[in-house]
């Protein structure tokens, strides 16, 4: 195999948001497979906003990416060349390949997708790591019980998004929080939500009332910030407040914690925070009951697919920020 | 029965400190039992932090005192009169009989205590409200195991003190958290702390990689504010935070939410709120947990008796805030 690799690495760590400079885009020959492994061309990037948290140095729950590394990302690729038994040349596989055109691998965290159950996207989307995300979340967490109030932030996202349809199909009523009209009628109108709040423009604490008047039983945050403070002061007794994210704090230098919570302490509740691969033995188990909703129609897959190759991440990875995707955001990387 | 029921009322809903203005002083008739009720005579008045909470209007876990409401409070007090089948005259009771000298109570919430067995402010520390709190909120909350390390902030406080006391006899490393050295022996050489931070003149963060060097199993927070924020980045995996109380915010108008709390997510960590009053039919449970490490030895008693009577109520309040209390705050009213 010879031809060129692209390759996006990270220069610097930021501070605030990711800038052009933090980024080094590198070419280096495409790698051999020793013995034991595979060459994957990539297909697609999963664009995250964990990716900004990657790029901070720090314990935290992975760890940091390097500076001079090849900038980790999940990804869909398809196997072009083979020295291992597992993987056959033509397979689509999904693993940790990075914000690269082609990589070498072991099969270590790899798993192969099948283009014949659903679209390759979806397999980085409501049937990858960010379904599996909302449905432990949810499912383990959560904990929701039928005929109890959901409500998800940053419900128009990939993670918030089936969080929310997860919730219907375990009988939930579901409250999605957005940013703008266009966003909160697809959550009611293509996600099957009972009903949406626009936190540009309307008082989510007013609106809660309306729309959640026996108090937030569940309580999936993606977004943190003034959303969660929004949240808090509606919580029911005993209610549950899922940490998954909390995309509103990532580019902060000055972090902003829950004023509001000691509602807590007064609802008897608990906030609890989850990282999805925790639960890497049960992935089959959340990847089942996925991809059955979908196939029953209860589970709707809106993937957003970026285009401009790994040239185009830097730029794609602050649309996240700026709120510009609907559903899963990922990024094209070759046919 | 005839003489002057001497009571503080609450005049006026305090923005931040409460101030000598938000409280009226009164006086009545003392009251005349009726049929089925009886008259107390207050003996000592439990002065606690959530006092102030209670002064506020809104939605929270009891409902406000009113104003022109003689202020809640528990005490301890002695039967003097009776026309009620279960309390005769001369028994020593508890409940919740507000900051006046003379209370006619129908028994509801009342129970008798034996001043053989304790010290009668005893009833309202380690034996009573405040030890309940410490100790469901441990056992049932924080469920911290042999071996693991637990922090408690307030902890030369009424329920901090019980809190690292109850954590000892479960067989954990106890760090306790107060402000000043003085304080801070009374941890380690009265209650038998392992080790204690003072948060004056120590940085918490950096006193815990000392003595926490495996990171906090269990967080016991009855602060908030800086401490809380000091205390999340160094949880343990899988750590459960006892939100039982925040001093540090209750006067405060522009309370501070713990900016760290992304924390939880990093370290699958869990924040949780408790009232002791969900555990009114464990009581006895509890008290008689207490009661036995207390004979035993285990577990130490502090009572902070101020005197002056009902008119030194406002001022005994603001001890608490100034942090100028060891152990329990109870405020003399009769012998």
């Amino acid at each position: 195999m010879s031809g060129t690799n692209h390759q996006v690495r990270l220069a610097a760590r930021p501070v605030g948001e990711p800038r052009p400079t933090d980024w080094e885009h590198t070419e280096e020959p495409v790698g051999e497979p020793g013995d034991g492994e595979f060459l994957v061309q990539v297909l697609y990037l999963s664009i995250d906003p964990a990716m900004r948290g990657w790029m901070n140095a720090g314990r935290s729950y992975i760890r940091p990416v390097e500076i001079g590394e090849v900038m980790r990302a999940g990804a869909i690729g398809r196997v072009i060349a083979s020295r291992h038994p597992g993987f056959a040349v033509g397979d689509h596989v999904s693993g940790s390949f990075g914000v690269q055109e082609f990589c070498v691998s072991d099969g270590r965290g790899v798993t192969t997708v099948d283009p014949a159950v659903a679209p390759l996207p979806t397999y980085l989307g409501a049937l990858g790591m960010s379904g599996l995300t909302a449905y432990f979340g949810l499912v383990d967490i959560g904990r929701p019980e039928p005929g109890q109030t959901v409500v998800v932030s940053g419900a128009a996202g990939a993670v918030g998004s089936v969080a929310g349809q997860v919730a219907k199909a375990l009988g939930c009523r579901v409250v999605g929080i957005a940013g703008g009209e266009e966003k909160c009628r697809l959550l009611v109108d293509e996600f099957g939500f009972d009903a949406a709040i626009d936190y540009r423009g309307e008082d989510i604490r007013k609106a809660l009332r309306t729309h959640a008047p026996e108090g937030v039983d569940v309580y999936f945050d993606n977004v943190g910030g003034d959303v969660l403070d929004a949240v808090l002061p509606r919580l029911a007794r005993g209610a549950r407040v899922v940490v998954c994210g909390a995309i509103s704090q990532y580019n902060s230098t000055e972090p902003k914690g829950p004023a509001n919570y000691l509602s807590l302490l007064v609802n008897r509740a608990t906030m609890t925070g989850m990282v999805v691969f925790d639960y890497a033995d049960r992935y089959p188990e959340g990847v089942a009951q996925l991809a059955a909703w979908r196939a029953e129609g209860r589970l709707t897959s809106l993937d957003d697919v970026a285009t401009g190759g790994v040239a185009a991440f830097p730029d794609t990875l602050m649309r996240l920020f700026r709120g510009e995707n609907r559903g899963k955001l990922v990024l094209k990387i070759a046919d």
